[in-house]
């Protein structure tokens, strides 16, 4: 069925490859990630919480968890080359030919979204696990702060989001890859 | 370079192809993370400190963090696949026909390899993101849990090199894909 539909797809000449297709799917979930890790970033900027206890006012910031800090870290170096991936597949997309001749342009697409989607994973992976066992920590010591981890861990579900999107990427880019076996 | 060696050697009909080169690397990668799991998961399985303050002694467990509880879940998993790709492996091999005919045997180990991989990372990063900031917690606390928190590390490290082999296994079998763009 696939096989005949594209055999007759090919005698008109508007009509898009398959190649096209896939391209266009990867644009769609780059710019995806782009979205979730804006908002992800946003979000852990923002998660702090002054907390009042016996000795005056005190305040806990994102910067205070190293977790945070290493997420924060993989947020803005996967956000940075996602910006530069999704100009390459414009650029793909409206010239028709690559920036990257050869298979180099595979190869940079595959290997890009393989490092990158184990980035963000390790990124929200860290920070989930630091949020659950922190967060009863600080619950047994009468100091909830729910609000705190609350942000924190929408900010790793947003992380997460944006690993699936580039982990779905990273199978098409697999599938492009020139055969080598 | 590579093209020459490849078209002198299928003259000779002992010499091995590219595609059993590659399989038994995969193999061998397979066993290393076999090892890497084996070991993560002993050291995990130990990993547990008595401390005596004022009240009398008390006992952490691993089973205490429940990041650690998540750790040992993806160990295992992680375990009982790794023995199903090696089965599989040793029988292609051997037999040198494949379990799954057609493209299912390279879709099989192209998602197994990719699945597992995310898996094994997951584990290893909530595992060290959980360890940093608890070990300071308790620092702070003038709880060290010095040795507590090294075995932990230690099995965190050995499923992180885990993950490795796993990633680079999954490198060799995103190339031996069956092409579709």
């Amino acid at each position: 069925m696939e096989n005949n539909t594209k055999t007759t797809t090919t005698t008109t000449t508007s009509a898009p490859s398959s190649s096209t297709v896939s391209r266009t799917v990867v644009l769609v979930l780059r710019v995806l990630t782009f979205v979730f890790l804006l908002i992800a970033l946003i979000v852990i900027v923002l998660t702090k919480e002054t907390s009042e206890d016996s000795d005056g006012e005190s305040e806990i910031k994102f910067n205070d968890i190293h977790a945070y800090r290493y997420m924060i870290s993989t947020i803005v170096i996967g956000f940075a080359f996602n910006l530069l991936q999704i100009a390459l597949s414009i650029f793909t997309l409206v010239s028709g030919s690559r920036v990257l001749n050869g298979d180099g342009g595979y190869l940079f697409d595959f290997f890009g979204d393989k490092i990158m989607s184990y980035f963000l994973l390790s990124g929200s992976a860290a920070g989930f696990g630091a949020s659950e066992d922190l967060h009863r920590f600080f619950k047994a010591a009468e100091l909830p702060l729910n609000s705190f981890f609350g942000k924190a861990n929408a900010s790793a579900s947003l992380l997460l989001f944006g690993f699936i999107t580039t982990a779905i990427a990273s199978i098409f880019t697999s599938f492009a890859l020139p055969k080598k076996a």
